[in-house]
């Protein structure tokens, strides 16, 4: 390492949130990478799976040694683009705590690359280095266990990043954020402190998980029959809290949805979820049972069509039917774009006579992020000289840093940037630096990236009024129709309902045909134009409209 | 009228919302209509532009007489599809107080059916006779001004419909919902309750409108440039606050924003909304005016991209840029479905240096609808046998029929239903009846109806993956190929880009025709199949494939 390298942290990836997905943090030509999530597509990303951190940068830069990948948790959004950046940074190795390396190694196998991968596990606590590195790493609450922050040491003070976190005073696993290891840094000088701010609009200070046992007992007291909780499939501190209410109501627990169950049997096996196996039982033989004496795990939470809620309120699993008396409890927070879909599917449930308890009805889920007093309180334990906002759209962003300045730190030591715009220490303090690509890339089918603006165009043209294919065979010499066009149109009118228009269209055509004749150059041009003009007078609508015309 | 007629109700329309757009109340053969509103699609409702009631049943019901059609409000879920059922009830006369009837002209008017339509304009507490119906008007408090509910009054008691209404403690035109006629109607008698169940998960007292005055007051005192407030085009009692808090700071109102600006001229000639006219600025003046002078109304709280806020976000506004300095107040609930764009609309305008102020930041918005403790106290006030919760989707018509009991109805006397189900009364009391048609129908462009489920569901793939249409020319006798096949393709990949994949396409079209020579009558369609394979293999996406064989 030079004598004194420049510092650089630069925020990647993110839908809208700045630095979600990934993190970087350089020292002279030696860096890491913190988190490599994926995020969900906007409803009107059409068609898209997923989207990972646009990396590039990273990739250009050959004179820089990534050393290593660091993972602050297992949630998607920090550990989804795993296989991507395993395959990019062949070689680099991976470091993250028992669950989060278990959810990892479970992606790198299904993409085959878990044997030319290290990860290497720690627990929260260790102090990690790598390369040159000495990152020390710190327990944090947060909506799944073995969650850190990371406290990075560099020649300008400690770089704190926060992770996902809150300060639940009462956690389900009874393991506090670690205010010990936050006032620690303090004392030996915090630079920078990259903090999230999800619920930087939320005042006051989020519940603890511990609520959740209570509003539980509630309807687990009163239930009649059986009990769905429907939640992540990664909320293994959920896992436990149903357990405990299952055992006080003697009732067995059935589990749902493949990647729950998979998640729960690593949960055990690791010894972070403490469920005795007669607490179980198989989901094909809880009708051995009294509805009474069932509590059933579920996916699906979010409403997605192909998770068990969906299937149930839908009427399309195979195992399971919702029956009058069922009561459901959906466990979990509502992704924002997915409240039509997550209200149609409670009301889908009802409609088919279950009870279904969500917030508002009853508090049976809690934010797993810090709210404004959590976030001074961090502000206040780490005494950071510049604060840098992380984890959250631009308003949040806004808010958070707001919240900071109240708090003490300069208005001229905060920084709100997007992903891509570096910030630059050294000797002489802290400042923004240039802008690198940053944004994010499609992820559909096996293409990455290969899907842009112009693609989700005209998928968005489709979308709104479909298109429309029209084949001509023409004579040669005579400019002629030799037969009935061929018509080729989805997703503009149910072609046989609407016979008159396409017989109008076929004249149309040949209208068009016997009037642009000889015009070879522009024919095709003029027939499409006729066409559109056509059916936009007819129905005030704008299919995509093509033509083949077929000289004989 | 027959002497012991039957009383039938029935809630009709609404996207998922029970009788919101839409309800019927027959007596024998007589019958009213109350509301004819609209409903936006859901994002999944791919090209839609906006959904009115199914009222199929009233068109088929040849001897059933209509007498009029009679309005709550002026809100578009209420009075949207007013020239449909102009269209479809030519000669039925139309009842709404000045500000709805005003609203519903302009409709009327657009679609050129103002001459031919009856609208009789009547005050909130006058008794409307229509046809055989004596139905009593009394105002409510809600979002928009001159809002009403109905007691209708029948052989077996009255029925009410409540309207969309809150108790707003202190209303900003002071104009407080009729508590003395519910009490009256209590005292004569109430058979029924339809209630207003949007907010029946919210605990508590919807706050009272004026609690917007204060913060709008917080942010007059302190921004520093000029402020800007989106919100809805007919929030009419918004447009006193802000013109209140603009007066108090010697701040000109300049209004950007078609709708608004015919909304408030509407509304200041029927004398709703007092403001001055030396208060007003031209939109095309205000820089002749200091930034601290000026105050700006804007449409597109929603999101909407072709309304004032998003064009202020993207920079694709005409007379009006987003500057640093100013203040853009967002004083607007957001409509479920419409989070991800508002929320992105916000960021921009962060983005382009404003500060922006929106709930929860601040209370710059409160609910029009009645919370839990208002439903309780309307039932309290009328008192009524029976209970039937409208307005509102499924779940929030069983968290109403909840407290309905709690408050003293017995659970054989709440009705929860949906769209199109009859509730039946004579002499013996209430039940359930038969079932009609009630859901919604789409509008597309100039057409009602004719796009259903299945192009929604073609949409939906072309949306996904687009789309590919293959023509080829063979020579008949041979089955070769005569010249390279033509492939024309929307949606899947950027063609230009995916020059190896089209090569390998050709070659991929050509060994099929090969290989299929001779089967004449499933050439096509195994063609398209192993296009599909090829594409599904090389890209895992599966576009709509189609192809067309021109034998020469």
């Amino acid at each position: 390492m030079a004598k004194n390298p420049k510092l650089r942290i630069i925020p990647l990836g993110g839908l809208g949130e700045i630095g979600k997905n990934m993190a970087v943090i350089e020292l002279g030509n030696d860096a890491i990478i913190i988190d490599a999530g994926i995020m969900f597509p906007a409803n009107d990303m059409l068609g898209v799976d997923y989207i990972i951190p646009d990396f590039r940068y990273l990739l250009e830069r050959k004179d820089l040694k990534i050393h290593g990948i660091l993972f602050t948790h297992g949630h998607e959004d920090h550990v989804g683009a795993v296989s991507h950046v395993a395959e990019s940074f062949a070689g680099v190795p991976m470091w993250a705590t028992p669950l989060t390396a278990g959810l990892i190694r479970v992606k790198l196998r299904s993409a085959g690359l878990e044997n030319s991968t290290t990860v290497n596990v720690f627990q929260a606590g260790d102090t990690l280095k790598v390369g040159p590195f000495v990152v020390e790493s710190y327990h944090v609450c947060h909506s799944i266990p073995d969650c850190v922050g990371f406290g990075i040491n560099t020649p300008y003070g400690i770089v704190i990043h926060s992770g996902d976190y809150k300060f639940d005073p009462a956690p389900v696993d009874g393991k506090k954020t670690d205010y010990a290891k936050l006032a620690e840094f303090s004392k030996r000088g915090v630079l920078l402190l990259m903090g999230d701010s999800t619920n930087a609009d939320r005042a006051g200070w989020t519940p603890s998980e511990s609520v959740i046992d209570e509003a539980f007992d509630r309807v687990f007291r009163n239930a009649p029959g059986r009990i769905m909780v429907a939640t992540f499939a990664s909320l293994i501190s959920r896992f436990h809290q149903v357990a405990k209410a299952a055992e006080r109501y003697g009732r067995k627990i059935a589990v749902a949805g493949h990647s729950m169950a998979e998640n729960i049997k690593m949960a055990r096996e690791l010894g972070i979820l403490n469920i005795p196996n007669e607490m179980f039982v198989d989901i094909n033989r809880i009708g051995q049972l009294p509805p009474s004496k069932v509590v059933i795990l579920v996916t699906g939470a979010q409403g997605e069509p192909s998770a068990v809620l969906s299937r149930l309120a839908t009427g399309r699993h195979r195992q399971l039917d919702v029956e009058v008396g069922d009561t459901i409890i959906i466990s979990s927070h509502t992704i924002p774009g997915n409240e039509e879909t997550v209200n149609r599917t409670i009301n889908r449930l009802f409609q088919r006579g279950a009870d279904v308890i969500y917030d508002p009805i009853a508090p049976v889920h809690v934010s797993g992020h810090a709210s404004q007093e959590e976030m001074r309180l961090l502000i206040n334990l780490t005494n950071p000289r510049y604060f840098l906002p992380i984890h959250g759209e631009l308003r949040h962003l806004r808010a958070h840093s707001r919240l900071a300045m109240q708090t003490g730190i300069p208005q001229e030591n905060v920084f709100v940037i997007e992903n891509g715009v570096v910030i630059e220490a050294d000797k002489n303090g802290v400042r923004l630096g240039e802008r690198v690509p940053g944004g994010y890339v499609f992820v559909d089918g096996s293409g990455v990236g290969d899907v842009g603006r112009a693609v989700i165009k005209d998928r968005e043209m489709l979308a709104r009024d479909g298109f429309m294919v029209v084949v001509v065979n023409v004579d040669k010499k005579t400019g002629q129709l030799l037969a009935d066009p061929e018509i080729i149109s989805k997703g503009f009118v149910y072609l046989r309902s609407a016979e008159d228009l396409i017989a109008q269209l076929r004249e149309t055509v040949s209208g068009l045909l016997a009037s642009t004749a000889g015009q070879n150059g522009r024919r095709r041009e003029r027939l499409e134009e006729g066409i559109s003009r056509f059916i936009y007078n007819e129905t005030k609508r704008r299919p995509m409209v093509f033509s083949v015309i077929n000289e004989q």
